[in-house]
């Protein structure tokens, strides 16, 4: 048994957390590289020893959570835990909790690495997130090295969208433009409704489809408020150094246009709001037409435009013949980037951009690069 | 100044090369983390003290190298030169020479990182790439750590495509399909012959073009033959577990299309073959009117289906409104990877795949790799 694995403690056990598990045990390379040491839901936790065979010992980890003595350690209990096992421990939080996104700092000052599919911690104030980078590179007083910090599936899933943009950033590129359907659900939405003939089906049906299919949020309104791209472009843009002090209370910060009708602003209940859709499906059909007219389609984008500092959760019109009009089916994902050497045409990466398996493969691409950078065994070549 | 930095030795100085040293210079933290101690060109050797201001020195470093006492170095002399610097050295191989690749394994034997654009080493015989990896695989006597190896813009220059295919078969996804238009020059050159209405433009014509911008070989027969489609294969299929060893001869063993006439596969002289090309514009135009018979477009790409274990670089029909048809314009490149868990949709890569800025970026972002797992200073988090 190696004792020099790197341990993962996972915090979130749902869907996303559920198959975070499930490729750390199945994998053989993988089992060989991480410990999970730890498993937190709301209501339990599961301490697990590193010394011991996670992967054996994970066979039947919903029973032993759920069976375990052990309620829910606060945040502070666990890191000291955590901060005590030896080898490098690495944090990876699958839940949308805001709480255990303010406590990253706390993680990070205790030297354990961070890696999360959670929006929460990137895309809300800017001291949050200022807060995070400054503990993100202090180095630990125990080991002298530096806690690592990666979140790649908090924007398109699975998809090499952050590493793509991170190396044009750290190789002294400059980005010009950024353009992208980061939304799955309203990927979904758009391709069926608004297509180069025009749409011969209702908005309101589309969406209701899309709920009835689990391609929304229980709340189909907080898919089409546009909060979720504008989360995402938070994320992007902050990356962007040029654009790191721009939106001082996070995605609220940015232009977002809300296909939400106003008179459906304050329906809390998602069925409820589904009913009454129809009643502006007119609206829905004369923006379509609209675009129709110009030979164009409408796409739901997320736009950051660097020298303007523009950055826009917003309803644009594309010609047919655009990439976004002919490429995209179902609920993919696509981010294009025009930079300084990418300036003739864009680079850009296309493909699933929800859904958990896929949301656990950029997690467990992320656990690879800290297990690179901080293992203790001599390195694998890749 | 910093000791602790990477050091860099540089073979090869031609147009990629000097783009890399270009880029190496200009973004400050570039600078701060990298010292170039090694310039090589076919002619002269400069070594540089890995102490001094290597970016400063290296302001007129065209003179220096040409003006340098030093004869170009033999590979082994240069190899002990580097291994005794102290702080971890990379060597980056700018150029596309066999000699050069088949010396690899010496340079990571003697504890030296390899970063490289260079295809031949990793697209030749099995036996070179199967010591090549020994190589990496072995930590180095001196340091204990295993050096590094990364050749990102072997394939699509500067998008990242190999980083994508390692964490799909690092994170325990398996690869079902891989397709791809993986010549930029002969993107061009569908680009502008097979539309959705046929041709207006003579194949030949085209070519005629291209090669006057460039964007062929001098020999545009070297990019019809397929060959360099055939390298980049080798290098993608290899990369995935159970087709290691499928290509004993490597490029060589891909099952290949030329699209050369026969009749002209003896002629040498690049401007002689393309003023016989003409010759064949009815073949070509053939070739062209049955795909557009059936609603398609002809596109040479790049195929590994990984269950039938057939890897082939071949011409192939797509329909008008396939990605493949529409999405690309002028010399761009794209990748598509069909998963077990990217498999509704294939997640994709798409950009310019070629030019010296481009592979330049691929050839930084590898060694901004190799520094986050090798400096001996503090890790800045990214």
């Amino acid at each position: 048994m190696s004792t020099s694995r790197i341990n993962v403690a996972i915090i979130g056990v749902g869907l996303v957390g559920s198959e975070v598990i499930s490729q750390l045990v199945t994998a053989a390379n993988l089992k060989k590289t991480f410990a999970i040491v730890a498993l937190q839901n709301s209501k339990k936790t599961l301490l697990i020893d590193p010394k011991s065979d996670g992967a054996n010992a994970l066979s039947d980890w919903k029973t032993k959570l759920t069976n375990s003595s052990q309620s829910a350690l606060p945040l502070p209990e666990l890191t000291s835990h955590l901060a005590k096992l030896g080898n490098h421990t690495v944090v990876v939080d699958n839940t949308s909790n805001d709480d255990v996104a303010s406590f990253y700092p706390n993680f990070l000052k205790a030297g354990l690495s961070v890696v999360t599919p959670n929006k929460k911690a990137f895309s809300s104030s800017l001291e949050l997130y200022k807060q995070i980078l400054q503990a993100a590179a202090t180095p630990s007083t125990s080991t002298g090295k530096t806690p690592l910090l990666y979140g790649e599936s908090t924007v398109g899933a699975g998809l090499p969208i952050l590493s793509t943009l991170k190396d044009i950033v750290e190789t002294g590129d400059e980005v010009v433009k950024i353009e992208g359907i980061l939304s799955g659900t309203l990927s979904y939405i758009f391709n069926e409704w608004s297509t180069p003939k025009g749409s011969t089906k209702k908005f309101s049906d589309i969406v209701k489809i899309a709920k009835e299919q689990g391609y929304t949020e229980p709340h189909p309104g907080d898919d089409l408020s546009g909060s979720d791209v504008a989360r995402k472009l938070a994320i992007l843009s902050r990356l962007i150094p040029s654009l790191r002090d721009e939106l001082p209370q996070g995605y609220q910060s940015v232009a977002t246009r809300s296909l939400t009708p106003a008179p459906l602003a304050d329906v809390k209940d998602g069925q409820e709001f589904v009913d009454k859709l129809p009643q502006f499906d007119a609206d829905f059909d004369a923006l379509n037409s609209e675009a129709q007219k110009n030979g164009n389609v409408l796409r739901y984008v997320g736009v950051i435009d660097v020298q303007k500092k523009e950055i826009k959760a917003s309803l644009e019109q594309y010609p047919a013949t655009h990439p976004f009009a002919t490429s995209l089916q179902d609920s993919t994902s696509t981010v294009a980037f025009t930079t300084k050497r990418f300036n003739k045409f864009p680079m850009s990466v296309t493909g699933a951009g929800a859904g958990a398996a896929v949301t656990a493969h950029g997690v467990i691409s992320d656990l690879i690069k800290v297990a690179e950078r901080r293992s203790t065994e001599s390195d694998r070549p890749l």
